[in-house]
């Protein structure tokens, strides 16, 4: 039997298809569209839709953007010569507040998993070596998860681009800044120890 | 400095307007949006908008509904001679899925609380009596959160009620069903004790 009124309804169901969000959560969502003003109700409803309507994938780097080529690619003070190769474009974003990285990068948009049928072919690894052979690349950084799939990936493609003689690098594992030894994993530890750099 | 392009920073700003939703959460639900089918992100946008449209108060019991009177009021199974008063349509569904209730309802849209300036005219008492005056009501079942604000409301609706001879109840505090007393608050406790009955 249904509760609830049927716009309520459809809502909490539509709510509740979004990531981390139980039915709890997209009942106390939809109750809270109700109480709030129609204006602001109409400013959600057209962010979601404009967000999906304008933004595409950059023809260079595969990042999401409203205008392409990028804002990173487009950006003249940006290295060319430097490619940082990341699994998705959050992980974009995450690099860029480091602020440290001046190069541009690549969205690969997942890692190879086997398990999950994910091969080399469903992932832009094709266009990411298409890249290196347009362009002047010096660099190839491999910033994919630490995770089986991430390094399983970044194993795949710096066997596909050492022969060409471009610097292939892997960002570093180890003890988060912050972090404690004594919480930390034996395999995060033994990377730390592997890492280890002369001071 | 913004990273994001600026449909999905749009996005993540509505989306982190919502409750118990924060910046990180808003970003993973944005890039969810952007990954969802084009069909699917309507739908999404669609309910949201046509929730907020199409529902209002009901005009005998101020729950919302899509259609006036609602589904409860409009239901000639239900004995409008008892009206339970709640402070939330969230708790009109709560009441409804125990099955056991099958009088009508009262949804007084807040509760009296000084602390943040609601006086009994700002929550819809005046309605309920007027209710009470036009109707044939033997009960007043007062199902009010069990909070100062919650219990300050019912205490003041029962003093209003009682000259006029109709019954009225107020929903009985104990330790939940599954719960532990070890765990019990003192008041909570204090509330069971005092609302024993005899087996």
């Amino acid at each position: 039997m249904n509760y609830y009124a049927a716009p309520i309804a459809r809502l909490i169901e539509e709510f509740s298809k979004l990531p981390g969000i139980g039915r709890k959560t997209a009942q106390r969502l939809a109750f809270h569209v109700l109480n709030m003003k129609e204006n602001d109700v109409v400013n959600l409803s057209e962010a979601i839709i404009y967000a999906k309507k304008s933004t595409k994938y950059c023809s260079e780097c595969a990042n999401i953007t409203d205008i392409d080529p990028c804002s990173i690619c487009r950006n003249e003070n940006r290295d060319k010569s430097i490619i940082c190769v990341v699994e998705d474009p959050k992980d974009v974003i995450a690099m860029e507040k480091t602020k440290e990285f001046k190069g541009v990068y690549h969205v690969l948009h997942g890692a190879i998993s086997p398990m999950e049928g994910i091969g080399p072919g469903d992932i832009r690894i094709k266009e990411l070596l298409l890249r290196l052979q347009k362009n002047e690349v010096t660099e190839v950084i491999l910033a994919t998860n630490p995770t089986i799939e991430g390094e399983a990936t970044s194993m795949y493609i710096s066997k596909l681009i050492k022969p060409s003689g471009i610097k292939v690098t892997r960002i570093a594992h180890g003890i988060p800044v912050g972090g404690d030894l004594e919480y930390a994993d034996e395999v995060t530890l033994s990377k730390a120890l592997e890492g280890r750099r002369e001071l």
